[in-house]
């Protein structure tokens, strides 16, 4: 194998393709990245065997062939190197030599065809969305995806297909986030669960403008395409829990609130309980008058703000990480939220769409 | 005590003070900022025995008095604050209320007549610097003060003034970092050791523009005036070593080259090194050309860079992790090096002055 690219291109790739890396593993080639070169690129891949991803630099072939180079040394030395023309060649004792101006390396690799195939993911069922619109769903859901390993499809997201819309949807037994978007094409209904550590990678690769992402899968695996890279991660299998009756409509009390001032109202009432206790947070809805307090061995804090209110006066007490995880996300200025009493969850969302739905539950308050 | 002032100042002061709060200590108290109000401030001080400091908070005070309060849950309180007035009163059980636009908290607090006092230094002895030139100076010295306590002074940083000029050095066994600078008025000769752990944290207060800070010493302590601001720390005792005779003035060899350059291939020549396992790098000087090489079990690296070169060809090691700390706080573009042999130690200077030196000690080469 012989090649020249830039070196702009290449640290760009082995970024891209570090994320499937594995950091421990028993079988030592998954420490790897893969390089084959063909056509007129260099292809890059890592693979831990739960995810893959694969991207393309652009290259001057002049030899195809392949070669696995330990991950963590390769990409050290291409985050190194002056700016310049790479050229990589491998001899027939896969000794690699990276050389870019008057820099030389010689790094031993591993032969490529021991580096495992990703798997191949038939291209008929599939649709397409804006990267930045699926970047925006994934961070908005993510959070809530479980990590106890007691339900094992509670560790991924749910990716279904209702009513032309994409919906993701996580759910951790505390609370369930709901979010979705229209598919420009219509789609028959669908539904498959996606590991969360795949959203978790992806959402670092997804770009935040205009750029396509094509989304295939199969009853196994989902490929997500970028156009140059590509992500292959196995699907989580068994049944998601059955969230939509979880979102009540009719409410018995229902606010209108400045997202920001009450995200700020209840991480500040929540400096005096102790994430780790789990002292919850005390919200008393009077009027158009909405009063955070909590009270814990460390003091007291009390908080004054206001809301537009229909319906009835409410006391209902909460764990305020979950409102604070949910409600750092949203982007909207002004949010509705909707009770039915202080033993209910409350419903988060949109002043005038759908777009997104969180649900909470309440801590039981004592006396 | 009872006072109001603004939300914005009293986060900056408490940022400043909390670098002295101890984070572990079998003396509850030294947790605590202190808080006194008298006069038109609010003095907070934070002290763990080793560095003191205090910062006033202009104030308007309704009622003089004193209180300690829990460092970590106060400066959570303040930075979370909204923007405006802040109310700070105390009740006579030391119940301490903050109160802020519709924010208000409780927490209980210590007497204040129970916080150790900061050392009183007499201010008869002193010199005063731009804030920003000590910046640098501790900046460019620091990392070479020795971590390991068996020569105790050697964890300090020797202030010395000699010939109307301050002088830091540190001094780690491998390598001496020496740093000057004028002092605008004559001042006798005199020398103290200030604690690593001091310079570390009063870095991060001084300022990076024109202000003054003026330095004043008894046989124990040090103090830092910085204006708003006022660090006391102890002194190191003992004999600090005689570093002066280190710096040889003869060389055999003598290069002239780009310090970004030779940085940069040192750090590539280094990836193939590992810390842990003290693999050099091998300097080779022939004419003007210093060729880089380093070989370990994970591969070789080669580089090649362009100097001017005053004498004898040579052959040198080093551990890279040495010439690396220094080339990276160095400003100038062009350094010089001076060498004897491959067995004395390098010089690191600037082209024309004195203003810093850098020794390092070389490795001896198998074979």
């Amino acid at each position: 194998m012989r090649l020249t690219c830039s070196n702009v291109d290449l640290l760009n790739g082995v970024n891209i393709v570090s994320k499937a890396v594995s950091n421990r593993t028993t079988l030592p080639i998954l420490e790897c990245i893969l390089l084959e070169a063909e056509g007129n690129y260099l292809k890059l891949t890592g693979n831990d065997l739960e995810i893959g991803i694969e991207s393309k630099v652009i290259a001057n072939v002049e030899k195809t062939g392949s070669i696995a180079l330990e991950a963590k040394i390769f990409s050290e030395i291409v985050r190194k190197l002056p700016d310049g023309e790479v050229l990589i060649s491998v001899d027939s004792n896969n000794m690699t030599t990276i050389k870019c101006e008057n820099s030389e390396f010689k790094i031993s690799g591993q032969n490529g065809d021991n580096f495992p195939e990703l798997p191949k993911v038939e291209k008929d069922k599939h649709f397409v969305l804006k990267q930045a619109v699926l970047k925006d769903m994934i961070r908005q859901t993510i959070f809530s995806i479980a990590t106890e390993e007691t339900r094992p499809v509670l560790t991924g997201e749910l990716f279904q297909i209702r009513d032309n819309h994409l919906r993701l949807v996580s759910v951790d037994g505390y609370r369930v986030s709901y979010r979705q978007a229209p598919l420009s094409v219509e789609r028959e209904e669908q539904e498959v669960i996606v590991p969360g550590k795949t959203l978790g990678e992806i959402n670092k690769i997804l770009s935040s403008d205009e750029e396509d992402v094509y989304i295939y899968f199969t009853n196994k695996h989902i490929l997500f395409d970028l156009g140059d890279s590509m992500v292959v991660s196995r699907l989580l299998e068994g049944e998601f829990l059955k969230y939509e009756n979880s979102f009540f409509e009719d409410c018995e009390t229902m606010i209108q609130v400045n997202r920001r001032e009450l995200l700020m109202s209840i991480e500040r009432a929540a400096l005096i309980t102790r994430e780790g206790r789990k002292n919850p947070i005390k919200i008393d809805i009077t009027g158009d008058k909405m009063i955070i307090t909590s009270n814990t061995e460390l003091g007291t804090a009390r908080e004054e703000l206001p809301v537009d209110t229909e319906g009835k006066d409410l006391t209902i007490a909460f764990n305020p990480k979950y409102l604070i995880d949910a409600l750092r996300v949203i982007d909207d200025e002004e949010i509705k939220i909707q009770f039915i009493s202080s033993l209910n969850p409350c419903i988060i969302k949109p002043v005038d769409n759908e777009d997104y739905k969180y649900l909470i539950l309440p801590i039981r308050l004592n006396g």
